[in-house]
């Protein structure tokens, strides 16, 4: 599971930064899910190590251009590269009707199904191994923040192990692999737990932008191993940022904090910040620390591998 | 008068090419006018040595997705990067309604007047130096080729000359400026073009795409100093190009030859021509030079100066 940032500036593109769009790497399933689509965002990933063809899921936070001005030629891109099989596109309200006028007036024909689903806040997609949540965050346009769960799977089961302990094959097997306690007919009482690894927590990863600081953030975030939270300003542009419905490095930090999340990454810097200016990006990266060390600033092509919990982690936990 | 090749794939974008986008500077008005803006056109810009600021006018061909994904996106920059003052676009019957639907979905304001023209066969803009027509090609939509034309000034007229001849001040100057001939009060008579330099030829540059061989594209570009023409294929993929309506290098050189122009750069190419593949785009130039000797490949950031005729040329032509 690696998170791979193709563009972390907000509003416009900079030398270095395009717009936003993240993508999530699933190397189990050969699958790539991303989370908006600005303008460049198909020449980011021509760029990346990512295969274009991998696309399968399309997670839209809002309407605004710098977060869906890609979607289209991606998209349209997608067909011609040949091997897309389909893609299921989640998003605000408006999404589906921009969708339809721009194929519209460009004529342009998807050789492969794409289906457009409008979100409502809850699970917007579930599956054998994963859970995608979304809540409305605070802008200035309908935004929602996107929640990826990655399911728990039960510690791996030692067949050998209870195949050397005599114990005979049956229904009795599916109880012990799910950690219960057994008494075989010779009377003996086994703890399938001493049979089973210790569970693999999932691990979950939050898209929270373009927001300000708001309380659904905070519960979208709870426990998150991964907070990729939205920081347009630094601390000292937060009337700016009450304004213009958009984070400081600092509402970030409180966000991943009252969340108790293991990391955060910062992303969407307005280009005020780029490097020569009198605030760059390290003030930023101080200031969240200051509130929640584990901090990382994202920057366009950074591939961030999402660690799993450790055993002594998780018993801490349950 | 300088051109300036900002996307020169077609369809797609490469990593060495982008979709199509072509800059004209003129900078004794200190504007750029665009023709075509694909996705990532802005991005093309912020790494070209044009300011996004001095964009005045911008000519749509058609509505294909690679030839207008970049205008939202570029329109929106053009804002935020402030000082543009107001921007004209120029296209095909839909390109209206499309700009009008996308700014309504992803609620872009725009900072600044943006009016949009929808064309007609001839003059689509015309002002004290510049006439600019267009004319239909031969595509699966409606397309239009553009023709930019310098209008020809007159040569400087030598003040200084006319006074030493003592040429008393009136309106007998006016006529000696246009070249006319005058009979003065003293009964002298002055042949104006004596007293007048050569007269500056305007350069006329030609944008024909997405378009077949057509009849309209040589008449469009009858004469032109630089006609700048799609080839999307080789000659061996001539069949191809009759069924999607694009043009082989041959046809581009053909229009060139039947034209009488001056120079011919070709665009547009289909990414199997990328280094490595068994055909290259030397082979297209070969083919072209073949019918159109003075003929040359765009290619991405590459800046060609129109050349003035020369006199000699000029009067070869009167
Ligand atoms: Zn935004
Ligand atoms: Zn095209």
């Amino acid at each position: 599971m690696q998170i791979t940032f193709l563009g972390t500036s907000s509003g416009v593109p900079t030398r270095s930064r395009n717009v936003s769009s993240v993508a999530l790497r699933l190397p189990q399933r050969a699958e790539i899910w991303l989370f908006d689509c600005g303008e460049g965002t198909q020449h980011q990933l021509l760029r990346s190590d990512l295969r274009m063809s991998q696309i399968r899921r399309i997670f839209v936070t809002h309407m605004h251009g710098d977060h869906i001005f890609g979607l289209m030629g991606l998209l349209a891109s997608c067909g011609l590269a040949g091997n897309v099989e389909e893609v299921d596109i989640y998003g605000p309200p408006d999404l589906d009707e921009y969708l339809k006028a721009s194929r519209r007036y460009s004529q342009t024909r998807f050789a492969y199904p794409i289906r457009v689903h409008t979100v409502q806040p809850g699970t917007v997609f579930e599956d054998a191994e994963f859970t995608v949540k979304c809540l409305p965050l605070k802008h200035r346009v309908p935004a929602f923040g996107y929640r990826v769960e990655e399911k728990d799977r039960a510690g791996h089961f030692d067949v050998e192990k209870a195949k050397e302990l005599g114990i005979p094959s049956g229904p009795v097997y599916g109880q012990l692999k799910r950690g219960d306690r057994v008494t075989l007919a010779d009377g003996r009482t086994i703890n399938g737990k001493d049979l089973c690894g210790s569970t693999e927590m999932g691990r979950k990863v939050i898209y929270c932008t373009d927001t300000v600081y708001c309380e659904a953030a905070v519960e979208l975030a709870h426990d998150a191993d991964v907070l990729i939270h939205e920081a347009t300003f630094a601390h000292q542009e937060a009337e700016m940022a009450f304004q213009r419905l958009h984070s400081t490095s600092t509402m970030a930090a409180q966000v991943a904090l009252a969340a108790q999340v293991k990391s955060l990454i910062l992303t969407h810097f307005s280009p005020r910040y780029a490097p020569g200016n009198p605030v760059e990006l390290h003030h930023l990266l101080d200031e969240a620390r200051a509130i929640f060390p584990n901090t990382y600033l994202a920057k366009d092509f950074w591939t961030y591998e999402v660690p799993r919990r450790l055993a002594s982690t998780l018993s801490a936990m349950t």
